[in-house]
């Protein structure tokens, strides 16, 4: 089995990269062929036939030349993050939009080739007003250009699987937490930043007020939903291919007790609350939680609570 | 006032230029340019002043020149149709989503500009299930990549009018009837032919059963949505700039029925019955009827009957 993954040098690339390296195989296939693409070439893992592309998937030869070798999986992580892609719009609708049509029409263009296509989608593809537990078929109303070019991939991708030219599925990824190193440029990053930070005994701000609700899931909850994206049946979805996945539903308040319980009272000394009006104003419109029964009955499974997603960072980061 | 038209080469964009060089202003302001392009220069009307051009949109280069003049109203007609969309894939993905995003994004890289963008888009947005009366909220469920094209081409211009680079909105056209002329490759063309053919003499074939049934507006309407889209206060819309439109919910046996009262029962010998399920399977999934809210409190109108729409066509394109 041949597997190519885009956006393979980002976090959850190289999580995913070392997962599928670990097993060796997907879907009791053995991996035969890795290829990772991103805009610079990712380090080559030890393990399996891998290779490491650098290539700008936005340019459309460079989709065209990823797709020639026939991978039978893609995973289509590459993408700008939410805080880029609203302050760039440029830049957002190339990588996230351009890229993404580019892989699949360079795709569509091969004969008799029919690939498991994974793409990362966003809960970002839903804006208020929004219920408490968004269902399954809530439609999607971005109020990001992110959320946007995530809603217009996921049609594409419903688009080309009814027309049989790739079995696709779109992965609505709830909001990771915790991510691991630095801050990235998603205007989400604090919901991460609040919890790391004070756990490797560090200061981190705080911009929101302790109400606000969000959906998050760990990175290796995300790692999870990809490589169960890869080997399931997709024919129950039908013609929507996009799917709102498991989290768990938390405020900054829970995050801050669960904070406390993991890591002690002294924990949350570090949290310097700077009420930010143009991040509040970006995440008061976002998600607060998701009855995800579609994914559930397909068997996506992530963490129910916040101490196990601090006790997932411990494990996963910090030797356990 | 300049108005640039694209696609103005189409049976709408003609109606729609005659009707501007005939009231030579808009929304009050008189039309000091009227650009018309298409992939062959459409004639250069008489009446105001006007130019014409030669070119594909979905050449990026094509989409800037044609914004450098910073037109004022934006009438973005130019669209490869159903038929020929599910037919051609690259083709329709080219002209219907590249075209467009080509488009906005040369907008968007011109700085102090905000041109009122009028956006054709579809009711092939939607697609089975759908109640018999799509309610404004509906969400766009495309099933033909015309309508995937067209429902990502809404959320381009929804997220750029948020961003204020635009004063957008999409029009969701209902199925265009009585269309004159020659068949076009829409899937829909029968809805038209079996009222035109016999309205002129001629035999027309008819490809589905009598209680199909279907959303209609005359290409009087048309025009009559795109002028009045142009000109009206687009804030009541909020951040949701695409509306689905006014129009007559009719049966194959309601336009027969109407065929009969106009032009006699000699009329309906000509039709042809041919049952084809390729046809039938593509319009099953099709919008039966709207309950288009929004546009009527906006003040959009169409006709009421099948009665109308024929006696529109018979004004417009027999000579009364």
């Amino acid at each position: 089995m041949h597997i190519l993954i885009t956006g393979a040098g980002g976090m959850i690339g190289r999580k995913l990269t070392d997962a599928l390296v670990a097993k060796g195989a997907l879907g009791g296939t053995d991996i035969t062929a890795l290829t990772l693409v991103d805009l610079t070439a990712p380090p080559v893992p030890v393990g399996v036939p891998a290779a490491a592309l650098a290539a700008d998937l936005s340019a459309p030869e460079a989709a065209q030349a990823l797709v020639e070798s026939r991978p039978d999986v893609i995973f289509h992580l590459a993408a700008i993050v939410s805080g880029e892609a609203e302050a760039d719009l440029a830049k957002g609708y190339a990588v996230n939009l351009h890229g993404t049509t580019a892989l699949l029409e360079a795709i569509a263009a091969q004969r008799d080739y029919r690939p498991r296509f994974v793409f990362t989608s966003s809960i970002a593809v839903f804006g208020s007003p929004l219920p408490d537990r968004i269902p399954d078929d809530q439609p999607p109303s971005p109020l990001t250009s992110y959320g946007a070019q995530k809603a217009m991939g996921e049609l594409m991708v419903d688009d080309l699987s009814r027309r049989g030219l790739i079995d696709g599925i779109s992965l609505r990824l709830p909001t990771i937490c915790i991510r691991p190193g630095k801050p990235n440029k998603a205007a989400s990053g604090f919901y991460s930043g609040i919890l790391r930070e004070p756990l490797n005994g560090q200061e981190a701000v705080l911009p929101v007020p302790d109400d606000i609700r969000h959906w998050f899931a760990s990175p290796r909850s995300a790692v999870g939903f990809l490589m169960h994206a890869a080997q399931i049946d997709l024919a129950p979805l039908g013609p929507r291919r996009a799917l709102s996945l498991p989290g768990v539903s938390a405020t900054i308040a829970d995050e801050l007790a669960a904070l406390e319980r993991a890591a002690g009272p002294d924990a949350l000394k570090l949290i310097r609350r700077e009420p930010d009006e143009t991040v509040l104003r970006i995440v008061a419109d976002w998600p607060r939680g998701f009855a995800p029964e579609r994914a559930l009955s397909l068997g996506f499974r992530a963490e129910t609570d916040m101490d196990e997603i601090i006790a997932v960072y411990r494990e996963d980061e910090m030797g356990g």
